[in-house]
């Protein structure tokens, strides 16, 4: 190969996405909802899901879609592991404000209606609500042929919290620990660049994955016998992570000996990568020295597309779906409590007043915008 | 032209996309959220919008997406209303349930960035709050040039009530008066329908429309001089029925003389047109002896198309976008209340213990499924 691949070669603008979404944002007015009243908006610096007032608690709403991972279920007919990823995009932007998820909604567009799409897709939805504990509150199934050339899935989550208990990040303070939580694989980010690759290397979904597959704690959603393709190693579900983080919070707010004030920020790994800990706080900086394993998948993409280090830690979740930093004094207990309920959760670095910027043990790995 | 058009010549089949949605709700597990906790589900007659428990109180989500309309939008790159359009088709299903609508997120897909389509929408979902009365909580823009050729536009609508208050038609009964609220236009469905007559018609969206489009009590969202065109016609927006709805909600908890029980029935009228009624009750009917006038392109429509009555009737909200069913006694004092907030409200019929039917003023305008 010629050039290393990026993000952008494989045909996404992170920048021009930017620029469009700055347009929608700059154009709405403020909201019409008076502050007191249900429904009035709630500014939290960093800004995961949408909150708004409710008596005295908040609800938090998130939106999002499934992406381009879709055309590699729907290239092979696979859609049972696609209503978890939608799932798990909208819920996990809830938990990071310190939202329990409640209800959801989808919304599915598809050229003409085929009900051999919609049953995989209910039954990969029921299994979503039971990972995420929420009620299935209604759905819509759009036909729309000449809009859509094939399945697009999308979702809203609904969330709440006690007023007063969001998670912010704006008592994030030098020398908090971070706690990483492991990925179940890809997630639902990145896909553009993930089947560039596999284009470039000449391999079809269906052929046994060219590398080992296997990781601690992680398992494979499996429609083949013998070695796992490479389809199931790609389209492995985005972990739903309401186990442990909902149940964290709720033991914050018990007798555990931590409270819901020393989880000072929850970050979403999407993408952006780690980039993204930088949405969290405005000044203060990020040091994963000791990062999560590396899921076997992505190093067999960053070799078999030539992608350079920095540009997979920024494109994809590398191993860790999501980032905990809580109070160090509280670290090892919170630790404990995760570690007894997710396989392969670990301290994998600390908030450092170092500026604002990620750095990481892989020396280059470093990020000071998103 | 030898055959009359219909719904499903122009390519949706109303019934192979009810059996794939079947296939999606028969595939669903029960909520796992247990009753009398946040998020657990509450089972209604009718059921327009998933509702769930929340305290004291109900929320509502509604979820829906604009449809084919929005390719004619595109064609004329004309966004403006498009986002009202989202709005309103699921505020208004809200407020069938006595929900108030309170927060909104939208979700686009488009093939690639386009500020100057998200600007447009921006200023589209600014209007849409401004008149839903609602807080824009979040939006997702997706980049999928793999499945969507042009604009996609879908949101979900967030409302509430106080439990108890719903209202389901359960209590509807013989001799019920209907109050129909005038619609703006097509709103939202129908148009495969309107896209197949007007090429059969060999018009073009710029051309002015062929015939006269004012309306007592309707007003069109221009773009350009002079005489209305079709495209400014057809893609007028959807009436947001939140002012008056929502007010007369709040009115009934006061002491205007009539209350929340008065009011018995809500119906939204979409895709099905007047068959929409039937889901109110399951066994009442409904005689609108009276409606409202027809607007000019539902005239223009017919005749262009030699579309059979019944089947625009089937089709099209034909005049009356929304349905309200109240208490006889309370009738012309919520009638005056209404007809002072928008102009056209009229007493359109009552319900009747005639059997499971909608009947019409029109011979031959007659419904017993939807």
């Amino acid at each position: 190969m010629s050039e290393p691949m990026d993000y952008a070669s494989a045909g996404v603008d992170i920048d021009l996405e930017g620029s469009a979404v700055a347009s929608l944002i700059g154009a709405l007015s403020k909201s019409v909802r008076q502050p007191g009243t249900p429904g009035a908006p709630v500014d939290l610096p960093g800004g995961f899901g949408g909150l708004i007032e409710f008596g005295d608690n908040l609800l938090a709403m998130a939106t999002d879609g499934v992406g381009s991972k879709l055309q590699i279920a729907t290239m092979l007919e696979q859609w049972g592991g696609v209503g978890i990823d939608c799932m798990a995009m909208n819920v996990n932007d809830l938990l990071c404000v310190g939202a329990e998820p409640i209800a959801f909604v989808d919304y599915v567009a598809v050229p003409k209606p085929d009900p051999a799409i919609h049953a995989a897709l209910g039954a990969s939805l029921a299994e979503a609500c039971r990972q995420a504990r929420v009620t299935l509150a209604g759905g819509e199934t759009a036909s729309l042929p000449g809009i859509v050339t094939e399945l697009d899935l999308s979702g809203t989550a609904l969330g709440w919290l006690p007023k007063g208990e969001a998670i912010t990040g704006e008592h994030l303070k030098d020398g908090d620990v971070l706690i990483g939580l492991p990925a179940s694989g890809i997630h639902s980010n990145g896909y553009s660049l993930v089947r560039k690759i596999v284009a470039h290397a000449g391999l079809t979904y269906t052929d046994a994955a060219p590398f080992a597959a296997e990781h601690p704690g992680r398992s494979l959603m499996r429609w083949t016998e013998g070695e796992p393709t490479l389809g199931e190693v790609v389209l492995n579900p985005t972990r739903i992570y309401c186990d442990p983080v909902v149940d964290l919070l709720n033991a914050a707010r018990g007798s555990e000996g931590f409270n819901v004030a020393d989880i000072r920020g929850i970050c979403h790994i999407t993408g952006g990568g780690l980039s993204n800990l930088l949405r969290l706080h405005p000044t203060l900086g990020w040091d994963i020295h000791t990062p999560l394993p590396v899921l076997p998948e992505f190093e067999w993409l960053q070799a078999a597309g030539g992608v350079e280090t920095r540009e997979m830690y920024r494109t994809f979740n590398m191993g860790m779906g999501m980032v905990l930093a809580v109070d160090a004094a509280q670290a090892s207990h919170i630790l404990e409590w995760l570690t007894k309920r997710m396989q392969g959760v670990a301290l994998v670095g600390h908030v450092r007043d170092h500026g604002h910027k990620v750095i990481h043990a892989i020396e280059g790995v470093e990020f000071s915008h998103y």
